[in-house]
């Protein structure tokens, strides 16, 4: 009998967890193929803007796994190949590299061609379809790359920076240039952290803005101000003109499936896939990363969450379902996320897990919630820093649905016990109440989290 | 209607949680009195250790709620005055002040009297029935302050301390004796951080070591080599000596129950009380703190773990309760801790929840376990720090037992995460595919604590 042939479309953390994966557990059984449209595979793209604030000393640190290790392992890793269509009748995938269009059978495929950054109108030329140099999103290595060449080419102490969006990247990149010398403005729709609600993110915002970065919120660029195919500015939606040496594109990431036949394969109105919790998507496809939607465990909505976290656990699970049917189910997303920004006299880590008060709105969830300060260890303690816990849950039944933490060392991975808890549905009540650690340079005897769950659970 | 009695024996966490609870559920409805046999209210203990090192610099800064709060909150609070006896059927208490015996009626009692260092016939004078000078516990403010003089008084540079005992404060002691320059030996009965399995707490040991501290296992130390009524060295009971200017009397806790009758009071074999999940101990009386003991949550056994984190929840479970009878109800412990050791170039977070593997076997319950090395953050970042977890689960039905964690700055609050997964009857395969946070300064892609439980898992 000849070998199960399973072709991986995305050699990024998604593709190469199942292609592992299933190797490990197949072994010949299986002749695995993967395709991959860049030069890179298996890197840390969280790690960017680390590489560019110089942090990292090298974009190779980044990388997980390389080329070659992957074919030490038994994968036929074939970089610089774009996968164009699939023909599902045929069994077969179309794609093209230096030496023009090739036609690859499977009998397997796992489609994990994650996404790529918001690039948009205003940025590129209309003529030649290029973004205007100067003008540059952080999604991939060579985007890492190139922003390092940007930055050091700028004359020193004088290049002034926009940062478009708000978000994760958009704050990592405003730390990342200011650490460069960079005069920062970070200019955003709505405001910065919007995946916090208003009274935890303008924490965020008061503490950039005491680190040297101009916040503009309320209004995103709209257009630029471009001499000699050059970037020279940008105007908001409110028709302000900020001065601009570069512009980072911190506008988000959308799912790489234009290639596919997406009416006929589940997937949502932005392109995202919509795989079964086992990583199935349609008879011999499966998909996993960020080119998937997911489910959200709290609402059981599909929801676009392009997280390496997620990425990594569904190509695992594929893996182990492409050899072992059924073995494992995804379980969901509950929005967990975090960051920091740390410039100057600003050191706030950031997070979050379950529903703010918008997506709660949104799904048509009543809840209470209450924000408490407090502090990361015994106040008589120089490890004690302000931190501040938004708790939000149901007031029918005192269900935990959320947490938002903004605050010192320590503060932010705090977010994992309450993900813990909204992972198993527990109360705010459970929270208060539960068993955790405490010792003077760690946490007050009442964990900040606990004194946010008592006080909530006394409001509901 | 004249106000309920409520006497309060013991005026630190517990105790006066149960009354400030009571008082702000009841208002003057409750007439409430506390006897504490000491002059302090209300105080760190876990703090002392810092004090010691230099890192708090008044003792002052370890009282949470002074005598004066505690009165202007209306509670007659009595210092001084130390409880004899209590006599159920006329409902009245006997104490000793400084004007003699007194006797208090109540309506509802709280004993909350919390515990003493063990003091070994070996560190006492067999005729003045004194310690030493020179050897001291480290459990009130008086002990700290007692500590601060003898530290200083040593000539600078050439003191040497002797740690009896390696738990906790064993080892806080160590790197508080360390930083004021001395040289440090902790002689302890089995190992450092026995509470740990032996493959982590020598991960402590070797920290320890590194940081230039001596350490002496296996064999405690049992006399004193005293000269002029002052202590010049130790013996162990292996018979060697080790030489000391001070000795740390680290040796556990007692509860402080002796005046009671504990012939009639649910009481272990220790003297601890067993309260019920209420707080309730008798007919009109209540006990809440380190003059207890709890339930373990995994076991439903009677266990001593005597801690402020516990004495706070049962005090305002206490004071809840007398309010409003069965409100809450205390939900176990887990024996979740932590502590550190931080000197020189050893920066060592320990951490641990649930059973270890002596735990479990006298538990009666079959476990695997698993030790996972790993990182605090991306490997690439330069918060990555090495950190150690070891994982206990039940092979039947994956549940997972406990957890114990040894690294560097970040790792040990992450034992928070565990012990909510175990809080929630959680398996290993829940906490290894749950959502938890990440971005490179913090974790890896996969953190730590789920690689753990993945590994774990797939060992069972």
């Amino acid at each position: 009998m000849s070998a199960t042939r399973l072709l991986v479309i995305g050699a990024d953390a998604a593709g190469m967890s199942a292609a592992h994966q299933a190797i490990r557990a197949a072994g010949s059984k299986l002749a695995v193929t993967a395709l991959e449209a860049t030069g890179d595979t298996s890197y840390s793209a969280c790690g960017i803007p680390y590489w560019v604030a110089g942090d990292v000393s090298s974009g190779n640190d980044l990388v997980a796994r390389t080329a070659e290790e992957h074919r030490a392992a038994g994968i036929d890793l074939r970089l610089g190949a774009t996968a164009t269509g699939i023909d599902r009748q045929a069994r077969t995938v179309t794609y093209q590299d230096a030496d023009g269009e090739q036609v690859l059978g499977y009998d397997e495929l796992v489609i994990a061609t994650g996404a790529s950054a918001v690039v948009p109108d205003w940025a590129v030329h209309p003529g030649t379809g290029q973004r205007y140099a100067g003008v540059a999103p952080v999604k991939t290595l060579t985007d890492g790359a190139a922003w390092l060449d940007l930055l050091v080419r700028l004359p020193k102490g004088s290049g002034r920076v926009v940062v478009a969006g708000g978000g994760y990247i958009g704050v990592e990149m405003a730390e990342a240039a200011r650490r460069r010398g960079c005069e920062v403005t970070v200019i955003t729709r709505t405001r910065v952290m919007s995946s916090l609600d208003p009274d935890l993110s303008a924490r965020v915002e008061k503490g950039m803005h005491e680190a040297g970065v101009r916040v503009v919120v309320g209004s995103p660029v709209v257009r630029l101000d471009v001499a000699d195919g050059r970037v020279r500015g940008v105007y908001t939606a409110e028709g302000e003109r900020y001065p601009a040496d570069l512009v980072v594109l911190a506008l988000g990431i959308t799912p790489n499936t234009a290639y596919l036949d997406l009416d006929k394969l589940p997937s949502g109105p932005n392109g995202g896939l919509r795989p079964e919790p086992d990583g199935s998507l349609a008879d011999g496809i499966w998909a996993a990363g960020d080119c998937c939607e997911t489910r959200h465990r709290l609402t059981g909505s599909w929801t676009y969450m392009p997280l390496g976290t997620h990425a990594n656990k569904q190509g695992r699970i594929v893996g182990t379902n492409l050899v072992t049917p059924g073995a494992l189910r995804f379980g969901g997303v509950l929005g967990t996320a975090i960051t920091r920004f740390a410039e100057g006299p600003t050191y706030l880590e950031i997070a979050r897990t379950g529903l703010n008060e918008r997506e709660a709105a949104a799904a048509g969830i009543e809840v209470t919630s209450l924000v408490t300060e407090g502090s990361t260890a015994s106040g008589y303690m120089s490890e004690a820093d302000p931190v501040a816990v938004k708790l939000l849950a149901a007031p029918s039944d005192h269900r935990l649905l959320g947490a938002q933490i903004v605050g010192g060392r320590g503060a932010g991975k705090r977010i994992d016990t309450v993900a813990t808890a909204l992972w198993h549905g527990a109360t705010v009540d459970d929270l208060a109440w539960s068993d955790l650690s405490y010792a003077p340079p760690f946490a007050t005897a009442w964990d900040i989290v606990q004194v946010a769950a008592r006080r909530l659970a006394d409001q509901l």
